[in-house]
Formats: structure tokens, C-alpha cells, sequence
């Protein structure tokens, strides 16, 4: 299962809270395994997912969601006992017993009382749960302006307590499954990157090696998310989105790149310089590579995220970029690009087992090139495991 | 341009605003052209697009974002004359003055000054615009939790008032450059189906199909975003998601698709038989489109979307389907899947020439088949013309 339900009630118990609510998309994924197609595609349909506790355990599990997204449920492989649903839908009723395992769920959750408002449906589910007058968590970003107040008045004696915070930092640490399809994301990522590599060709535009990239990307079952691919001085441009200037000898190629497989996100870089090598460019990519390869040396339980960050943009400075300045060289990734931990000089995070990280080392020169060297690695209790491996500069013939 | 200015003023008059605020990517999009990659591809990040009038004309317009995406509105078709940056972000200026345009326009921004915090940015430059006393209009579903209230104690003299209802009436009417980009991305989701369609077998996956229609869409420079494509009786699960499920002869084919072309969002739906025709399939689903081609023959300036969605059921129910029953059959689309108007019973939406809307008549019958016809649509002076064109049901051979 997406929830690590240990640190969940551990996060719990540190905060006093009865039950935990999500109501933002990647919250209410990760406690429930639901996802709710309209919530992640667009801003303002509801479905929230609920978790309450008895002493030690996890108890009730709980999902809150339109009648419209109720095949979601049935048709996915859902950690959760009880569903409840708002908003009317119309469909015909199978005619008879034969209903395939989906069909049957459907039919079994649409049975279930009909509540006018996605709150309604909540605070009811609240009541039957006896949280009435519980103090519970709610990440209040994924509801609706106005949505928290109606909460409160439909529940005027539970205390609601703001837990985006708490979420956030149980989501850190990763299950077996998230890294699993964390790293298969990441290999996605790294095919794709091949993939483009693999077509480049004098004349061939940025768009042109896009199509590339996210066509490997959709082939592997992930999804085009994040594909800033630019070539010579546009690769020095941040987010640079792909346009039509074409290839030439002697340009960097940047991608800072990843896609989304089971709901996980890809977050890697990968620089190649086409037609022909330049001595300036390796150097200041050995700089780069050597501040990811320390970081990874350093990323083990118990560092600090901050001493992390210190420390590789110290090592980029010795190795040649005397004046490499960061604001962070790293960050979480799973449901969301940007998870916690982040690394970065003000950060509080410490690092622990099971945190998946990007550690990056970008480097921009405008008007000239843009490097940049980003991994995706797991912090086991022996160190940080590599997901994605960038590797030496690529020279890729014209 | 995406903005359709006459509209904003009237709609600006209307609620007396000398200014209004875009908070919510799509809003921020709209109003400056500006695309804020993080804003779009996670909650969070913060951009902001400011609009003041003065007299009968749309006056300054600016951009509020985080200094790592200057580079964004450096190389983007923005229509602002003002941009301020908050957070610090580091790079390496260029060396000379050969720079190209993109880098040259990034250096000149980054020249500005740097404000700490979002608000604080955007408390500036309402400032700087002598607009601190005004009324002002905005979206506040884009800002994180408190920065309202952080805005409103910046500028304790200005009238805020949400807006988000207003910018979602002005952007119902498309511009000419909004209506190209929408019959473009229809034309994309109409190829993609025909090329999933094309290389239907026995045996092949929804997985399998869905590799195909996506494979389409990011070759015409798209982005994947609604791919509900179910076969048999996973054709009746309303959001389906590709599964193993094989394709049988006599199976539905049912596709509820569509990418992101430049921002701008399709939404329609095929149906298919694989390998032999069904009697009752083809009247059903000619009810169905009966429904849709009376909607847009009804779908004229004045129309009332309540009106034209009463008729579309009635219709249905006279060409055969005597349950039919909806919530709605049709609904704007543009930056958003779901713009208004509404084409539902309680709709209070007036059709307008250059709205661009789907009409749908979706029909579930569980545990067999779902069946769908969905178009879009540009409402001009002399009608609804049509986008794309589901046609006839489709009959593949095995």
C-alpha cells in the first residue's frame, strides 16, 4: 500500500489527532489509494479520504467522494472499508448477477445514501464514526473556500486542526510500493532521455526530440509531466520549453525531465553536448557530478538536510565553480515533484530510511549553456541507493 | 490573444473593479499569456496576473512570479508591460551583449528588484499602480491558505472581493486565438481515436490502445490528459481506466478523451463495435446523437443552456432511450475541462457567440456497455458549428 500507516498514527499520536482527513488529490491517493480522476485534472471537484485510529492501530478508513468517480473505487484497488458519496448520477442498473467484481462494487456503493454536499457527506461520516467531538487533522488546501467553515458548523464540537504539515511529512517516507514505482519511473525517465538522445541529429528542432521523449514516456505507461528540454543557449534558460530552434554542432543539450507512472513522479537532469566535446563544459559538469556523488555519500538516516547542502555546494565550489550558488541541491519526490525533505541551508529536515531524493546540481549560464546533474535515490539504512544514474557527460555524434 | 479585453471591462464595470487579480493557473494564463510551469504541474507555487483599467481601456498589466520562472516569461508570448519577481534564484549572467532575446529579456527582469514573498510582491505593485485604495477583484481559490489575509493586511485600504466567478464569465467567450488552439486540440483527440481505432485486434489491451491514442496526441505536440477508454463492459464504468481487459468480438469500444494542446483542453467521445454490429447498440446510440445534433441546432446566441438541456433529454427519450436521465449534457471547455456555461436544468447560463462547448449524451448500462456521443462546439452568430464530429457509430472489423 501508497500509506505508511506506522508513521501516519506516529504522526498522529505527536499531534493529538483522533482522525486525519485528506482532501487534496495526493493526500487523498496516499491514505486511501483512490484516485479520483477529476481531482487531479483540474482545481475544485471534492473527494476526501479519512482515517481514524483506536489505541495503536489504524481503524477506520474511509472515502468520501462524488457519485459520478464511484466506478473509480470500485475498479481500483482501494485500502478502505467504507465509501460515501454526493451529488446524483445517472446510469442504468445491471440486469443481472453476472456483473464483473467492478460493475458489482459499483452497484453496491451506489445503493448507499445520496448527500447533497461533498461536506454533508463528511460531517455525516464524522458523526457515524463518533468523531463528533474528536480533534482532527484536514490538510485545508484540497477543500473549497467556504468548505472548512461549513466543516466546523456541521461539527461544531470537533476541533479541526490543519494537518497539510503533518501529511506532508508522513508522505516522506516511503512503502515498498511507492519506491518500487518510484523507481520505475525513474527508469521511464532515464529510457526517454535515451530515447531522444538517440534521434538527435543536426537540424532536428527541441520540439522534434520532445515528441521523442514523451512518446517513450506514454509507451512505458507514465505520463508527460515535466519536459524542459533546450538546446545550446537555451538550455540555459530554467524551464525551458521546447520551441523550434534546431540542433547545431557544439551545442549542450539540457533535460530536466520526468513523467508520472501510477501517480509517482520522475524528476531527473541529463546534459549531452552534440558533435563535439568541449573541455570547459566537463569540467564544470565533473564539478557538478562530484556535488551529487557527495551528496549521495552523505544522504544517509540521521544527516541533516542542511549539512547536505552545505557540503555539496562546497564541493562544487572546490572541484572548479568558485562561485556556485544554490538555493537548494535537493528535494523529495513521490505524489508530488516536490515532496519534503528539501536540502536546503535553512531546512529542519533530517534525513531517515526510506526517503526517496533528488539531489541536483544545476548550473546556468545564460546566453551560453545550462548543466545540471539530477539523481533520484532511496535512503536505506546502508546509504543512499541510486534510482537513476546521469553518469558522465554524454557526447552524442552529429 | 487568450484575453478577450471588451469582456473583462464589461464584466470589470459590472462589478465596479478597477483592477482584478488572476490567482489559479488557468486565470493567470488567461489574463497574461503567461504559462507558470510549477503552478500548473503542482499545488502551491504562487503567480499572480494583474489587470487595472483605466477609463474605457484595459490600462497596465503585470506579472507576479518567482524569480526561477523569469526565464518562462522571457521566452513566452506574454502581454505585459510589468513583471515582479519574488525569491531569490541564482544564476550566471550572460557574458556579453550578443544575447539572444529570451536571455537578454531574463537578465532585464532580473534586474529588478527581488521581494521576499509572493504577497508582499503583489502588495508593490498594486502600489506602484496608485491602486491601493480600489476595489479589486480576485480569484482567490489560487492563493495558498492565509495569503488573502496577508494581502488584505498590505493593502488594509483596498476592497477585495473574490472573483473568481467574474473571470470565469469573461472567459466563456473565446477569443479567435482561444477558438484556433480549441478546434486544433479537438482535431488532435479526433486522430488519436482513429489511430487507437486503427490498430484494434483481439486480444489487444485497453492498456494496449490507450499506448496507441497517446502515442497520437504527444506526437502532435499534445499533452495526455483524459483517456477513459474501456471496452465491453468496462465501457460503462463512467471514468474508466485502461486495464488488461482484452477486446472480444462484439465488445463496445467506449473513449472519453482528450490532451492539452498550448493549454487548451478537448473533451470528446467515440464509440466503437469490434468485429460485428449490434442491433440495439446502434439505436441507442443514434438516440444518443439524435440528442446531441438537436443541442447543436438549439445552441444559438439567447439560448438558455437550461432550455437546450431540457429539449436534448426530451429528444433522447423520443428516438428510443425512454429512462434517459442526466445531470447535464454539455459544458464549456477551454483552459479548463469544465469552463461554463452549463448545459443542466438549473443552468442560469445564456448562450453567446464565440462560447466553445461540448454537448454529451452519455448512457451507462452497467455490467454491458457505456455508450457516448460527444462534440465540440463554436457557437457563431449564425449557429453551433462544429469542432469534431463523432459521426456514425463505428463498426472495426476483427
Amino acid at each position: 500500500m501508497l500509506l505508511n500507516q506506522n508513521r501516519l498514527l506516529r504522526e498522529m499520536d505527536h499531534c493529538g489527532f483522533d482522525a486525519i482527513i485528506g482532501t487534496a488529490a495526493e493526500n487523498v491517493t496516499y491514505l486511501s489509494g483512490f484516485w479520483a480522476l477529476p481531482q487531479w485534472i483540474r482545481p475544485g471537484p471534492q473527494a476526501y479520504a479519512l482515517q481514524s485510529r483506536k489505541g495503536d492501530a489504524v481503524d477506520m478508513s474511509s472515502i468520501i467522494t462524488s457519485s459520478g468517480t464511484l466506478d473509480l473505487v470500485a475498479d481500483q484497488d482501494v485500502t478502505v472499508e467504507r465509501v460515501r458519496r454526493y451529488g446524483e448520477f445517472s446510469f442504468q442498473a445491471g440486469s443481472n448477477d453476472k456483473l464483473d467484481r467492478a460493475s458489482r462494487k459499483l452497484m453496491a456503493m451506489q445503493a448507499g445514501t445520496c448527500f447533497a454536499h461533498p461536506i454533508e457527506a463528511l460531517a455525516a461520516e464524522i458523526k457515524e464514526l463518533s468523531l463528533e467531538r474528536s480533534r482532527i487533522g484536514i490538510d485545508i488546501d484540497g477543500l473549497q473556500p467556504g468548505y472548512l467553515e461549513k466543516l466546523k458548523a456541521s461539527v461544531p464540537d470537533a476541533h479541526f486542526v490543519d494537518a497539510t504539515s503533518t501529511l506532508r511529512k508522513v508522505r516522506t517516507v516511503k512503502t515498498s510500493e511507492e519506491i518500487a514505482r518510484l523507481r520505475r519511473v525513474g527508469q521511464i525517465a532515464e529510457q526517454a532521455v535515451d530515447a531522444a538522445l538517440g534521434a538527435a541529429h543536426a537540424g532536428m528542432t527541441e520540439v522534434e526530440m520532445a515528441r521523442v521523449f514523451h512518446t517513450t514516456t506514454v509507451q512505458a505507461d507514465a505520463v508527460p509531466v515535466l519536459g524542459c528540454i533546450g538546446f545550446g543557449e537555451r538550455s540555459a534558460l530554467m524551464n525551458v520549453q521546447p520551441s523550434d530552434r534546431e540542433l547545431r554542432q557544439g551545442d549542450v543539450i539540457r533535460f530536466d525531465v520526468g513523467g508520472r507512472y501510477k501517480h509517482y513522479r520522475a524528476d531527473i537532469a541529463r546534459i549531452a553536448m552534440f558533435g563535439q566535446n568541449s573541455e570547459a563544459v566537463n569540467q564544470l559538469y565533473a564539478a557538478l557530478r562530484s556535488g551529487v556523488e557527495l551528496g549521495a555519500r552523505l544522504a544517509r538516516p540521521g544527516a541533516k538536510a542542511s549539512e547536505v547542502f552545505l557540503s555539496v555546494c562546497e564541493e562544487v565550489r572546490r572541484c572548479g565553480i568558485a562561485n556556485y550558488q544554490r538555493n537548494h541541491v535537493g528535494h523529495g519526490i513521490g505524489l508530488d515533484g516536490y515532496d519534503a525533505p528539501l536540502l536546503s541551508a535553512s531546512s529542519k529536515d533530517v534525513l531517515e530510511e526510506g526517503m526517496v531524493i533528488c539531489i541536483e546540481t544545476p548550473y546556468y549560464q545564460i546566453g551560453a549553456y545550462g548543466l545540471q546533474v539530477e539523481d533520484m535515490f532511496v535512503i536505506t539504512a546502508e546509504g543512499a541507493e541510486r534510482l537513476t544514474d546521469a553518469g558522465p557527460l554524454k557526447v552524442i555524434a552529429p
